[in-house]
């Protein structure tokens, strides 16, 4: 297997030549993450990396989904920490289901890893997963594979990290505080768990924060304190933003009391579902407002049915495969937000969607009005090139290119970064390619316009 | 007219190269049509067809539709067994209206039947409409256009047809006892007369149900028994699916109490509306339960308002151009029946969809985590090259190629079975050679993939 | 800049030879526009048109709104009647900000526009803007640039404003009584501020309305009479078409006495808002009855939140770029429409949407079956070249072209119409290029489609 020079281009030579030229304007850029899964403490710590199946296929629900869903159990593929098989035995189980993943996503950045990180250009089957395994653990366990030295390989200037809002933020002050590391390593403040009350810990954790981080009331407004204070800390550890994976972009301003009484109920598990809802959609206008003082960007990831397979969930835990995305509403939802804070010149809000139907729909003539919003890159399913090829159809004509926040990876797999990187930098050389071959961009301006996706407009969208 | 050698194909000529070279794979492989509604009587007692109009225009509601549109009375059609006009006038009346089918898929169907079957290179018009009658029905009364004999000239190796509960199978059991007849001709078990409520016959046929085919208990424990009876016999006939074309994807599990007092109702019509979808829910998941015994494949297609033009029903019956699909949610209405048996090893379930927004954002990402979950053909208004390729693009970066069921036609119009089957392996070609173009798969594995397909895919969906 | 005279086209070098016969044969086809907002006095006092900023940025919410997100405020664009600025500072705004419309429907009508009508080449920015403003105050102070001119240099046939039902339409008359005037200039009935009871002046209007059109009955009755009175008025005056821009597609048959009882509560203002929409509804119903009488042609433009920014209308009033659309259902909306006159003979209703899920899903099937319903162009958001490439591709397999409505404008920016058309034009030019090239129709039928649908489609549809 190999990676061709023109992959993910048009075929066409004349616009695959313009989407060249482009694309080697970029190619070489620093890499800004500002959105993914990986842990801060293995960079702080600099551990080397697991086994290759430990490293690449156990965690990443992208690879065991499809592999489950060809009917290999998660247990083959150690997922959730059940050991079964010995990592050996699941990774020749992804050698010999290597052909599934053609035409995926999740095939593009296997390849790419493989290839520019671990050298392998035999395509992987199952007479040389030994072999293949071999090579892999042997680059892992090299001083060049550990993780700060991968930071520097793959170029990554800026990383974002996603994180528990009563996380300590150590590793991420460690990072900061060594001379020797240069690369920016930031948080981000999830608080999803803290504003579920269907969360399988929600009153715990609830309670936590109100003693841990409030101001010494109780209740409701400790609780809202603690979450004002605790995204004070995030941004005073370098935090630039807030993520949000609420169930829909619901918003609603809730009075104090009816909130206070709603939140007694979520922390006594007494609230229905709508109450539940209410609340969350409470919160994510609470923290818009919060937003202006403590000039914390908002992402937010709408619209997944979390875990709909109970008996994986109870098996293997949470992202294993079986979240499923649904049909979302984002202009009638966000109206309370945007009539309150949508035009405030300190309020900046990411909206990302796995429902593309809304691209060209709502989020394009939302971001085509309201300087807050910023549209996001194609998530989770929509990561791949096509999807992408379609998102920028679908807002480029109403909305330009300046209310693109450019590209996240959003991945816990750490040495997809490049990879995923590299197939939205080629996606968007096709696509401006075809512009310009159309007659409708010069390409100058195609040349100015995907240098600008690929460094400004992150540091614009995250004010990095 | 002409079909020419590169129909359907990409116009650049390097990604056209590649497509030629992947239709040759496949072009003459036999046809697997596992979904359908050709009547099996027409093969058992090989009658000749009637005229040209009763072949291809009057049964044809994508036909007699689009000329309906254009102010043609559906009288003049013949439709509804309707006499108004001779045969030869409504002949006429479609030749003379043949510009209206250009770009459309049954203009892309007529056209292959007119050239491949009946040997006519003569575009249609008023002028030479006669003529045309009289070459069809010179070729219908050949022995070689028997039902029979086109069988093999078409090289049909499996026909499912679609049957009532309660049909004997005779026609099935003649065909597989006829050692001259080769292909295999199997029923599928198509429930849906029995489970609304709101069928104009529903008390009538349910009762007859549970008279014929039930075990002597009466009401819903009889009914339900019966339902089971009869897929059981249908499974002993050669059948491998269960059709449902339900309202909505709703399932639902009600007690035994509550079902049995929802039946009563609708026996006695009774019943809500709201009522009626939740025993249709209902049914579609005891039947998911049932399959795990008779294993017969379970295909779902819901999203239909059907009939929507009362007095074109009243006047014409149903199935006469005027079924408009809805928008539909199957993530959230299919969590009951894959919470029950969406992981079961012995449950095979194929989603079809005519809201093609549920392809990325739900039949896909379900499809690659659920193995009993395959992903149907893009079917009805969406069985066309644009829109085939737009459900390729849609689907394969998140679920691969393995989750794909295959073609399935789903016709009633028996000429235009090769036709449609053309037009599916051309536009497969055009887009796996498109991702060979741009080097995201090589060309060995778009072979093998092409062939898996047309050929191995429908048998592994359908377990024929 | 300039304009690439294959700009549109597709970049296959046989493609585009055909995009470019076929375009040859429409390019100087003379425009029909049957529905806009184009003010018929403009046309009749033939006034001058006033400076740069007050014809090309001020009243043009497509150019406003995107200048708006990348937060400029709306007053230093003279929206809504302010004065912050002076016109050449607006100017020099838009001039610093031309790269944000890169890509954008807009950016391709400004750029035609400065090119075709004012004779400018240079790319504008900050520097060159005042030499541009210049340049076209000279080109509007010509007579050649006087409104009559500009309709004869653009080759306008038929010119279709939209009017309040209680117009006098004098302007209209005054053009159609000028023997020195060719262009037809026809008004189009638009009852929109009269059916939604929250429309902020409906008690006004509809009390204004009996006042002046009824025949002497008070209330619900006496405006029903008026709201038919006016319409047949119109259709004296030259209307072929009433225009709904309805809340949803609802439709609905109240009887007489439950539609009092709402008109009542609308003009007390104390109705909820599902009466509201309830009555609504009920309009549209009622209207499509009188138009079997009065024969205007129906269109429907739903599906979208106005003045979504509660500050923004206070501050600058309506049509100031934050309406935003959400999702419609079709199908199930216009039942009780259909199943009264959608088989009528004296029927017509073109179907608008901006959410394209609608297209194959709902509105090709609608317009495939009902000979009332013709398919509209890609409206508003829709109104660009990828999403009219979408829009033919999702129709025409189900509907084919006989079924489309052609193009419309719809625009409030007089010199942005041959742009539009242009874009038009040369986007269909490019579909069918591409049916061509893949051998699903003929070059000849080609060219008869692509005047069809610039020529005979829009009288057709809109009967003129």
């Amino acid at each position: 297997m190999q990676l061709h020079p023109d992959r993910l281009f048009p075929a066409d030579t004349a616009v695959r030549d313009i989407a060249r030229h482009l694309h080697a304007s970029i190619e070489h850029l620093p890499i800004i993450s500002p959105h993914g899964h990986v842990d801060a403490t293995l960079l702080a710590n600099n551990t080397p990396f697991p086994d290759p199946t430990a490293l690449l296929i156990s965690p990443d629900h992208y690879v065991t989904r499809l592999l489950h869903a060809n009917r290999i159990p998660l247990d083959h593929l150690r997922v959730g920490g059940t050991t079964t098989v010995t990592p050996e035995e699941t990774w020749r189980t992804l050698c010999a289901n290597w052909h599934l993943f053609d035409g995926t996503a999740s095939g593009y950045w296997l390849t790419h890893e493989l290839i520019t990180v671990f050298g392998i250009t035999d395509t992987p089957n199952a007479a040389n997963a030994d072999d293949i395994y071999t090579t892999i653990t042997t680059v892992i366990n090299t001083p060049q594979f550990r993780p700060r030295a991968l930071m520097d390989t793959f170029t990554i200037e800026v990383l974002a990290t996603t994180d528990d809002p009563l996380d300590t933020l150590e590793a991420h002050d460690t990072l900061a505080n060594d001379p020797t590391f240069t690369p920016r390593v930031i948080p981000t403040f999830r608080p999803d768990a803290y504003t579920k009350f269907w969360h399988p810990t929600f009153p715990e954790l609830a309670t936590r924060l109100i003693d841990e981080a409030g101001d010494g009331h109780t209740g409701y407004d400790g609780y809202l304190n603690a979450i004002a204070a605790r995204r004070h800390y995030f941004r005073e550890h370098g935090a630039v933003s807030s993520d949000h994976g609420t169930h829909t972009p619901a918003t609603l301003r809730l009075d104090r009391d009816e909130a206070a009484r709603l939140f007694t109920k979520g922390i006594n598990r007494t609230a229905t579902r709508d109450e539940a809802y209410a609340f969350e959609a409470h919160m994510l206008y609470q923290q818009a407002l919060m937003s202006l003082d403590d000039q914390l960007v908002m992402t937010l990831h709408p619209g997944v049915h979390r875990n709909t397979h109970r008996t994986t969930l109870n098996t293997y835990g949470p992202d294993t495969g079986h979240d499923i995305p649904f049909a979302v509403d984002y202009a009638t939802n966000l109206a309370p937000l945007l009539n309150a804070v949508g035009t405030h010149p300190d309020f900046q809000l990411i909206l990302f969607t796995i429902d593309e139907t809304t691209y060209s729909r709502e989020i394009a003539p939302l971001a085509g009005f309201y300087p807050s919003i910023y549209i996001g890159a194609p998530w989770w399913f929509l990561d791949a090139p096509d999807a992408m090829a379609r998102f920028r159809a679908a807002t480029t004509e109403t909305a330009g290119f300046s209310r693109s926040a450019g590209f996240i990876d959003d991945t816990r797999a750490f040495c997809s970064i490049p990879a995923r990187h590299d197939a939205a930098r080629r996606t968007d050389a096709a696509y401006l390619a075809r512009l310009v071959a159309e007659h409708r961009i010069t390409e100058t301006r195609a040349h100015e316009i995907i240098v600008d996706l690929v460094d400004a407009a992150p540091r614009r969208a995250f004010t990095l």
